[in-house]
């Protein structure tokens, strides 16, 4: 496994690669499983991956370009003749091999494509049909399936037939002669069953399927709700056409936390760590320019009250306390509502009038605590009762609105189809500055 | 499938269980998936729910209680007498069982075990003794291994022989005679081979397998890596104890988004939407009080330049433009470094001089961008060019010092093996806004 590989390591490896020694490259690259490989690619400049992958088997090849990241990737294979190319594309899955080729120009891709076995070039060129984020995208084209009418005989033929193209499968599907999906039978009792059994006698028809044209998430939530390990896909006729298998399911639902976190944390596009440093300013900079007219929107707000500060110039004192508060209660708030929507039941929702009554209390209990806290240390700290007072009521005022604000913001995203994610970042934080300074001052005009 | 189910379904279903009319509840009901089942107890109250056990099917009540969340099973069990629940558990996988046991009290969980049939409840009582969140804890002892010396037909027996205990695979693990973990042997390759074949002369060395004390969230990346569906797991010597399947790999992976993101949004509990007004007040408090303690501690700090404020009142307008910009910036800069923590590579990573590096050139490019228009809109709407410069340059010191903050302190808190989500939370913005406040009124004192 991948913890052998040292700094040490690597660099001799460096080495060989520039003094082309291809078998050792290649002794201590096929050792390595494939994802290991990619890690190492990483550290290698072009000129190096490219001679890498002329010494590596074309199988080991195809799979380190599965697990290329796809920026990457698409420059990669362009620096390869379409024929080359071709030869990984053999070995690939028809999922994998679509996704690789999706980014490329449609001229290169149908070069590449005409290389390609013609089986194999059809399930890929059917697969690159689907719009991104659906079903159809994500699912494969390999799948292992037998007419109801076979025998067990017939079913492990087919078995056998298709054994090189379809690596990980426990069910056959089941099929009438119109291609349409009617069950399964599992391996297991395809092995425990005599050879004349008929397929029709021992199928399951108790299946969950999916169709091309479900989103890839409500794919993810159905074979986590169902425990599946892989789930097949129908065309609107019913007609079997892939399957989707859970790896490629982990995978959306890691990609989707990741973008969740994205939002709340208010960076606009998919950056990690190591990209350029323009791309991460870009990243970054959208948001903060909101917040930043979010608050020279409060500057001209406290502007207004210029005359009252200069008698009392404590109350400027508690404007981050008003603030933050607000912020963390929004932020509280819209995370909770994010979760169970998330999480979402067929019959269990809460009716919107039970969801504000029950925010009302939570926010009137946190607010009291908070708010009593408070008056106690700005009274003991500045002995200003009128200003204590003001603060204790501005803060209550403001935790109760943060959380509505907090909890129906994202429902109401959610219900025009916006990621309500966005309701947990900047976005929140700069309305609940605003509503808070309105809130305070507003008290203060009316204590005064 | 579940949509069928309607809202006036569920309530002919409620008042068949009130009328105990147990023939159609039971005919309803088990034309559904479990899962779905599931939904409709949380609708119906504890002494329906049990009307409900009493009607179903022992296999079916087994699968139900596998998805109940852990607070409701826990207590719902308890209502029933160990030799009950026992028929229960003989359905379940030996992990689902162990769960489901794990929160009892000793003695109700030594009772029931003693009703389960004995290599069974030897199994749930070995998976019991692994402490929460390891390998150990979250793999089941159902699998099925052949031994090296067999043939095919002998692995074919064997097969037969657990076909009721494990459900879905699609290898079989090859041991040796000391019970050593060697490698796996498809499904398909038992099928494609003669009869009196040896495993060990089709079986396949190249195994990913975890050992008993991983962390589950190790476990997690690792099959995530290697796109496993099931990974075989050993004790310290070497011998086959169990294995871990995908579904409780996915649950581990967004058990962890879910509490990432909580921690991003200062709770403290494990709370959902509908859980009570009081848990929810209470996962809800501590950050809460945290911010407040900081906003006082701000408040202060602020009261230090009392003096400043009445001379200058149109300082205080700018102090929520400041500190809502340093917690932006800081949960942007902290966001990114959870990123690339969590998608670790073996030898990608950074050098932490690199790393302070780029996040300076990319926190001056966003602090340049900011206060540069900062400072036109300010002197625009003020007219004080003195005051625009203190906070273009505060705005700038800020940007600077949170993303270094915001950088630094997840990588601190990994190293301390602390979960680095919380640097994400109201804890980094508390420290932003005091930073900010202290940046401002510091550079304000340098220019006046």
């Amino acid at each position: 496994m991948s913890a052998e590989l040292t700094q040490d390591m690597l660099e001799e490896l460096i080495i060989a690669v520039d003094n082309q020694e291809g078998d050792f490259v290649k002794n201590v690259l096929e050792d390595l499983h494939p994802e290991d490989i990619t890690s190492i690619l990483y550290e290698l400049d072009t000129d190096q991956c490219i001679y890498v992958f002329n010494v590596l088997a074309e199988d080991v090849c195809s799979e380190i370009l599965a697990t290329l990241d796809e920026e990457t990737r698409t420059e990669f294979v362009q620096k390869f003749a379409p024929e080359q190319l071709a030869t990984w594309v053999d070995y690939m899955d028809s999922d994998d091999a679509a996704d690789m080729l999706q980014p490329l120009s449609p001229r290169f891709r149908e070069k590449t494509l005409a290389f390609v076995d013609t089986e194999h070039a059809s399930h890929i060129a059917d697969l690159l049909n689907y719009e991104e984020g659906c079903a159809g995208a994500i699912m494969e084209k390999e799948l292992i399936k037998a007419n109801m009418n076979w025998t067990v005989v017939q079913a492990i033929d087919e078995i056998r037939r298709q054994a090189e193209n379809v690596e990980k499968f426990y069910s056959l599907y089941v099929v009438d002669d119109q291609n349409l999906l009617l069950g399964r039978v599992s391996l297991k009792k395809i092995i425990l069953s005599s050879d004349q059994t008929l397929i029709r006698d021992i199928y399951d028809d108790d299946l969950v399927m999916v169709k091309t044209y479900y989103e890839d998430t409500e794919v993810a939530e159905i074979m986590q709700k169902y425990d599946l390990e892989a789930v097949p896909v129908v065309n609107a006729r019913g007609e079997l056409v892939g399957r989707i298998t859970i790896d490629d399911i982990v995978d959306v639902i890691t990609d989707k936390a990741d973008l969740d976190r994205q939002l709340m944390s208010g960076i606009t596009e998919d950056v990690e760590e190591d990209d350029s440093i323009l791309l991460l300013t870009r990243a970054r900079l959208p948001w903060l320019i909101i917040g930043m007219f979010g608050g020279l929107m409060g500057a001209q707000f406290i502007g207004l009250f210029e005359a009252d500060l200069v008698i009392l110039p404590a109350m400027a004192f508690f404007i981050p306390l008003i603030t933050a508060t607000g912020g963390n209660v929004g932020i509280q708030s819209s995370s909770i509502v994010l979760q169970s929507l998330a999480s979402k039941s067929i019959i269990l929702q809460d009716s919107w009038y039970n969801r504000f009554f029950k925010v009302l209390i939570v926010a009137i209990l946190n607010g009291l605590v908070i708010s009593g806290v408070v008056f106690g240390f700005s009274f003991y700290l500045e002995g200003n009762l009128k200003l204590s007072i003001t603060v204790a009521v501005a803060l209550f005022s403001v935790v109760l609105l943060a959380s509505l604000l907090g909890t129906f913001t994202p429902l109401v995203l959610n219900y025009f189809n916006i990621n309500p994610a966005v309701a947990s970042g900047p976005f929140i934080t700069t309305a609940n500055d605003l509503l808070g300074l309105a809130v305070y001052f507003t008290t203060a005009r009316m204590m005064y």
